[in-house]
């Protein structure tokens, strides 16, 4: 382990990047893969409340995939995915529902409290911050539409539930449910809310922790940095697809809202957030317009 | 039906009450079995927006106890009650957190945003709202202390999410689950949070909302106005037992720590708590210091 | 009566007009003639009340006649008028502002104190609230110009004293004489006043109280709505004729600085103002644009 | 006339007083006999102005005995008065009410706003600034008690209006009319509303501008500076007498409530205001505690 | 010496002038000749409070050239000059700093404290508040370019340091040293800063005090008022010479920027600026767009 | 080199310190010793700027003796002490202040804007910081008292233009001059200065920067942690002596002020004080109450 002279000198080496992002939004998005270890989480937690402490505005967007798995099972239904997004009839929203503002927003938000920070939890009806609409149905093989049920869109982000709460130095955690203005409510992949806050609040930058290190090309290997042209190739040839692709199009809304970085960086390594932020190494892809 | 100006003199006849109100917080408590016809609860929601316009700070305190039952059996857990007070393993807290915070209070939010206010809904884990701990045991039939496992008391609220929700225009809607300081989460009995937060926040007013016309006496008629003396008459006479244990018991709480009147109304009754709060009758039983 | 149960649901029923008003600024001229029966007064300024309680900036503009002709009668001057407009001398003039500024202006504001609110009297000089003008000699029956002497047009409003009294919480309340930049002072017609007054405050809403039941047709009939061009229209067939004209010219000055409704109602009928915002019921005659 | 030079010396002369009286509050009563020629006039109102652009917090309260004598004659009352107080029936009143509001109020509002300053006119009725109270019968000369009628006193004022106006840069000039909780309408000695504006505001200086040098010895010659003792004495012995009275009684209330100095200077000097204030030399007789 | 009646009108007569500087900015600068005798400078500073205090927004930009030759002398320098700047080498600058943030600057500072006002030093280093960089070449007798060392100009201003101090009441006192993006030192001419500073705040006046009377004509003559056609004319014709050269193109500078009016005026004359600012005769040469 | 993942554990290491001292004043006394070495003053203000960012409300406090002593010489005067302090007659009092405010304080500001921080240096006498007075006569080695000249004491601190300076964002740095009511500059210790800054400011923490590890203990071994009863002790057996006299004299002052902790560190170390503050080692001696 570093001694304390070295320790001091890593610490004052990330001056210019506090500095650089004082002020700034920073959208975090938080998935349901990454989320499954507790030292894991506790440690994406710590970084969360850091960038709070060193003068950048976190937003964490979290998303809870397999803990829905499981409650449906709990409860006798069985999951079915159409292209990635899952088929929400009524009993199954109720429980998507219940799980992440119920269960998944509380626990992150306790974690926060826990670590000496101060969260609140805000789905997408709290205050009005996001409207939804219901997804236009999905091709299917045969060309068909696939209606995928309670599936949502953004329709709009009233950004003011947000600032409040970081005037008032509190972290909003946002759950991706929200309801239409016919009061039926939505499931929204967590990918599309986290580049939908990031556009709406002018992030300075959109992080979207996953489980793997970043998008990796055909053999493998990990691609840094890529263009909105690189991207337009490699989800043309394939090489971008499934789980990645709500996150690529998450960059892409950002970005074409003025954010001027984005990442997706590996959140089951311990402190990327930090190391992304913090450090002169950048981890995992990042996706610049 | 009224005509105009018959309701013309009717609405001016609030006027003193509206000003006797103004800047006032009144805290409402908005039970399970009050909450279960949609005409009520719309009914309820339009009542609680109306004293936010006319100059209330209002705050709602919901409970949930149908609903919890009806997700236990459909998980397959039975719910055991002991002096009214709902043992809670952990799946049982696990099913309890879901259903009032992910469901039952995202349902009031919505609802409220439906019907033109803004609300934002707490947890007594958002913003470090309210601290628990465990209850003590109670006693048992033989004598015995039976535990209740994650049933929680209040050990201090933080009124200042309350303030900023309030001060930027926004209903808090407070779901009555909250965390120690180990991160153990509890269910807190909803009457038990809403006396403590009249309490804690100094609040001019704080009305129970339940499903029967108030107190009733020995011969079944409702009981206008007690004082604490009656109170305690009737409890140790057992007339006041039961369910009305724990809304009494929130009522001598705000009374003690200041809060002028309190009251438990019927909310099945259609703007019960227009007709309490704006209008020359009151309804239900008024406790007073 | 209507029961108490009646009673909470017509108040409710005035929520959607609250929602609509919130946070809006309505001229209201209380005309002389409307002023006679004390009761009646207290009714007005009781609407007025409810008014700033739910959330409107109401502010009252008000006139005088009756009064000052008893005045001027007192002290031994004989009223004159041409086209509807009082012909003011130097001694008149002297009786009109005394009239109005120390005697009317003292009584609405003391009456609304005494019921509750808090109000501040203005006259046209207070602050620099309204540059007059001379008004131009007006054409007499042989086509000569008659000079009306110290009659007055507005040249220009100052909204600042209004929006710092409003940001206080104290009602404004209007008197309609003003100086030019020579030190001369001058009457101006108090719905002249009212008009431009919702015009410089970008009001929502400007009502006309006055002592009929709004502009009737030729067969005596309310004509409930017009347009523009209607009102065109009527003038020029002499339907809208004598004091109604500088009512109908007050709505018009407001309506093209993009006030969205004003309304000519009958000041004497009991909460006619409550009626006319607060209930589905309009009252009077509403010109629109 | 001094040249350029001696000016700028004089002007600078006026830096320490200007340092001294920064912030605070002076309370200055314009009598009625010092208001009747308008070239003094002006000059008080350019004292008053400059008062506000120096940093000082100016209230003029102001009387009007002569303007209400003559518009009571107009009427065809005969002004009565005992021990210098009017005796004051409802119609008297009623003339006083508009004379001292509608005419000499906005009179001085609109020099100060022809000169480049700007003003509120307020009575005690606006804002509820005072709350009157029916004065005490006065002793005869028979012993018996003699009622004066609407004559009233200072029973509380309310110091918020005041500092709203000062807060926003208006200078606020006070009538002394005001009604108690039944809504009668009172006068009061303006003299008298000036030491309770004082004493109600913590204003560092109260200045009563009257039409003799200030107060004077046995052989008419100016005593410079009074002790309260001194003033005892003096009331005692009769050298202080009739329309003196309720000025040293002003000074002696505004005294007690502590502030710090009272003057009693002569408004028919030109600038006195400014002598007494900017410069070395006090004019007057000056009461201290 | 003037009596206390004339004295009072004396300072009335400042009214008007103290009107239009109401809130307005005024930068002064304050030449090293003007500042040798003692009493002159208790003089200047006194002015420079009174403007405070009349609710003007003064900027001191003070200069140092005798002061700065005396301390080269006695550490064995030998100042040289082209053009009438200083040609300065890194001992040359040192020795400048020291003198005019560590003695002049100070010097100033402590007087304004002394005689009742509050005021802070800056230079251009503090907080940012000028960007220098180096002058460029000046062309010597022979055309040859004379490179002058640590000369420089005014890169930019940055106004928040004066705008804080401004609106927390002290009066900002500026030294005309600065240094550039790779952090060397400049001196720079102190007519040159108080033009630029004018300009980048929006002044409304900016005064030069220097030890002659303005520009004098070809016969010695006072010019009172010219024209940027006549400044230019008299450049060219070497009326404007030498030392006045700089601070010519200081109100250039300024009235380009928009600064409305400029000053030229002896320092030496005793209260000056007051003469200039609060009375009719004005002093000095006058520039004007 | 620690690789990306140590650096980013490194980097959350320091979220405890960073989370207690969130919104805490910390005085840093930065000595004339510990800053001949430029890359060692870069490396403290980068400190002192990344304390800013994480949270804290930083100001600094210099000395110059070395600096002042090279001044001294190459004007032909000899240094002299007593006691440690520096005798100080007219003409050293005039370099002092020279060096301190107008080369070390501007050369610490500028450092700390070019590496990205924004700084404005204050003496004692800017706003009126510091109040001096004459310090008391040294005894001498017979007894005899010694007059030390123009060195000064703290009379007196106004926080005031610290908390503007920290209110908008800008680092105080502070040079140890100070005037007292007459007018006379002193010279005062800067470790005397720093203690009585702590103490004025409430702040949580007092760093004095020196060129020792700390204090040593007779056998030269680091005293870590000493109360007040150790550093007494040490005193009066001559352990600590000399120049670490004032230095202990400020830890004193501060911590019966209530600053929580003092420490003596050595400035020569690279980001010594990122040692101290944010990493869980302590560095140098720490006196605690």
């Amino acid at each position: 382990m570093a001694n304390a002279s070295t320790r001091a000198e890593i610490i004052i080496g990330a001056l210019p990047y506090i500095q650089a992002f004082r002020g700034k939004t920073v959208v975090v998005k938080y998935g349901g893969n990454a989320m499954v270890d507790p030292a894991l989480t506790t440690a994406v937690i710590q970084d969360v409340i850091l960038m709070g402490l060193v003068g950048m505005q976190p937003v964490v967007v979290h998303g809870g995939g397999p803990q829905i798995d499981e409650a449906m099972k709990t409860s006798g239904l069985k999951p079915t995915f159409i292209h990635g997004l899952r088929v929400t009839d009524a009993a199954t929203m109720r429980i998507v529902e219940r799980v992440l503002v119920g269960e998944i927003n509380q626990s992150i938000v306790a974690s926060i409290g826990r670590l000496g920070g101060s969260a609140i939890g805000l789905s997408g009806k709290d205050g009005g911050l996001i409207r939804a609409r219901k997804a236009p149905a999905t091709p299917g093989p045969d060309g068909q539409a696939l209606d995928l049920g309670l599936v949502g869109e953004v329709a709009g982000v009233d950004p003011r539930p947000i600032r409040i709460l970081h005037a008032a130095g509190y972290i909003p955690v946002v759950a991706p449910t929200a309801s239409d203005e016919a009061g039926a409510t939505y499931n929204i992949n967590a990918d599309v809310v986290a580049g939908e806050m990031a556009a709406a609040l002018s992030a300075e930058k959109l992080v979207l922790l996953t489980d793997t290190d970043g998008i990796l090309g055909r053999q493998g290997q990990l691609l840094s940095t890529l263009s909105l042209q690189d991207v337009e190739r490699l989800k043309a040839d394939g090489t971008i697809n499934k789980g990645m692709l709500p996150k690529v199009g998450a960059c892409l809304t950002a970005l074409r809202a003025g954010v001027r970085k984005t990442h997706i960086i590996n959140g089951t390594r311990q402190h990327g957030l930090i190391e992304e932020l913090l450090t002169p190494e950048g981890v995992g892809t990042e996706i610049v317009a």
